[in-house]
């Protein structure tokens, strides 16, 4: 490896290829690997705030879940991923940054179809951070509308597994930007809630909170917004939530790593509550940006491994 | 480009990256390209058949017209696409090939999240023909096993879109690899037969033939099948074939690109049939070769192109 830190390659974003650190826009990976051609992948993002990585043992274990569940075997182990991670922010110098890292099946050997013959790769990068709704944007609320596309059902796929079989969230995307909303939530066969693209949902109808409980990511962005409620002795039922619970909830809300906890204040063309953000919602997104300030959360990134040679 | 047909630096396959010819190892493709990381992509194969494309306009057509429903505009035209094709698999020097080609969504521009303001990409390879069963095993049929996953649905995606969201199928592939079987089949939520990893799926029950309506890929071997049935006043019922339907067929065959059309002798733990690859199914096979020397169907590959400079 041939990275400099005294220079601003890594200034647009710092990439990882399989024991390669290399600048953001040059990080490729193969054509033929499955976890493009087959979507044959699992990821997870974590980010930093302030120069400190937020709730990193969480996203880890996720992670490392994933893929066990796919049968992945990483060319590295959780200290060398951990340390992965922390290279790549400190290449880049961002204090504020999103945080990717991908498993991929890997290539097929000649002669054989079966995914378990592969050898699995790993990759990452790290751009400034990202929000689903910018920070200053956030009290007054989104827009979001219901999509026409049903969430893949897990019958088909483990939703807990974070993955980029995304065609239903994109269609979703795409009808949300047509009718001029920020996000869409997508409803399972059932007629229930699951989640958007990138986050999970909560509503509080007549003080009751709750967020769905199948065919979802387990964000952590939602396990730390039930705990926050759990400080503010607010229970969360974690169960399946109607679209009609959804459409006359008090308040909504979406959680993501990219931007936290967010109000939304219109569902469909309607208002949601009174239309203003809620006190709920409010309350848990204050207490959200301070918990990063809480050592049990946060772990400073290590700068010293911008300088590291090899 | 500073492509050189006069080594070896093809042999193992030709990758093309938006407007580059590559040796297809070193072909890559953006670790920021949502074809990656929202599997926001579509492709076609089509394969080269002793130095002849088969089908090729058809497979463009296809293609052409997932590209449209995804809102993806090509760098290249319909022509400037067959070209890049030829010039692919002329570039290898092989005579019998496997050709992908890829669209892609491409990478977000920095503050936005609407996948139409990303900038589409092309990408394709063309390797050493792919079997999903070798020819000289084909006349004994492969086993097949029913998986458990259930295909994802038309409701969450159109499936006549081709695809690489696969976890669905990979798991099923995964699952027959372990119960000693080649493939799987998916069912639907209804119970109904969908298709398999890359491949439709045709029943004959009392002398009916009939192949799956919908939550598939508009397969062109599958087309070809039904075409070559046709000539053999054999007419193909198009329809719901229900998994009591597929238990009891007298004859299974799956229809690929990868292997052409391919007898299925062992369902589960139970023989189709006598156990013997059936009349029908074997007919078929041997017609679908044939039908490689009909000019109606098949193209010369251009290999003047491999000379080509830029």
């Amino acid at each position: 490896m041939t990275n400099k830190s005294s220079d601003d390659q890594f200034a647009a974003g710092a990439g990882y290829v399989n024991g390669e650190f290399v600048p953001v826009s040059e990080a490729r990976i193969p054509i033929t690997d499955l976890g493009f051609i087959r979507s044959d992948a699992t990821y997870d993002v974590v980010h930093v705030w302030k120069g400190q990585f937020f709730r990193l043992e969480d996203h880890i274990d996720r992670f490392l879940a994933s893929t066990d569940k796919l049968r992945f075997k990483l060319p590295l182990d959780r200290t060398g991923l951990i340390a992965m991670l922390h290279r790549l922010v400190a290449l880049t110098g961002l204090q504020d940054a999103y945080v990717n890292f991908t498993a991929t099946r890997g290539s097929l050997p000649p002669g054989t179809r079966n995914p378990l013959d592969c050898t699995n790769g790993l990759y990452g990068f790290a751009i400034p951070f990202m929000w689903i709704a910018p920070y200053e944007e956030q009290p007054q609320g989104i827009r979001m509308i219901t999509a026409s596309a049903e969430r893949t059902p897990m019958a088909s796929f483990d939703q807990t597994i974070k993955n980029y079989m995304w065609g239903d969230l994109t269609a979703g995307m795409m009808e949300a930007s047509e009718r001029g909303a920020k996000v869409p939530v997508l409803l399972d066969r059932d007629g229930n809630v699951t989640e958007g693209p990138g986050f999970n949902i909560f509503i509080i109808n007549d003080g009751v909170m709750m967020t769905p409980d199948t065919g979802v990511l387990h964000g952590i962005t939602r396990r730390t917004a039930i705990e926050l409620a759990g400080d503010l002795n607010i229970e969360t039922v974690v169960a399946a939530v109607t679209a009609d619970a959804l459409n006359s909830a008090d308040e909504i809300f979406i959680t993501s790593t990219a931007g936290g906890i967010i109000p939304v204040t219109m569902l469909d063309d309607e208002e949601v509550g009174d239309g203003q953000a809620g006190p709920v919602a409010s309350r848990l997104r204050a207490l959200y940006w301070q918990a990063h300030d809480d050592p049990r959360f946060s772990t400073l990134v290590d700068t010293s491994l911008a300088e590291a040679a090899e």
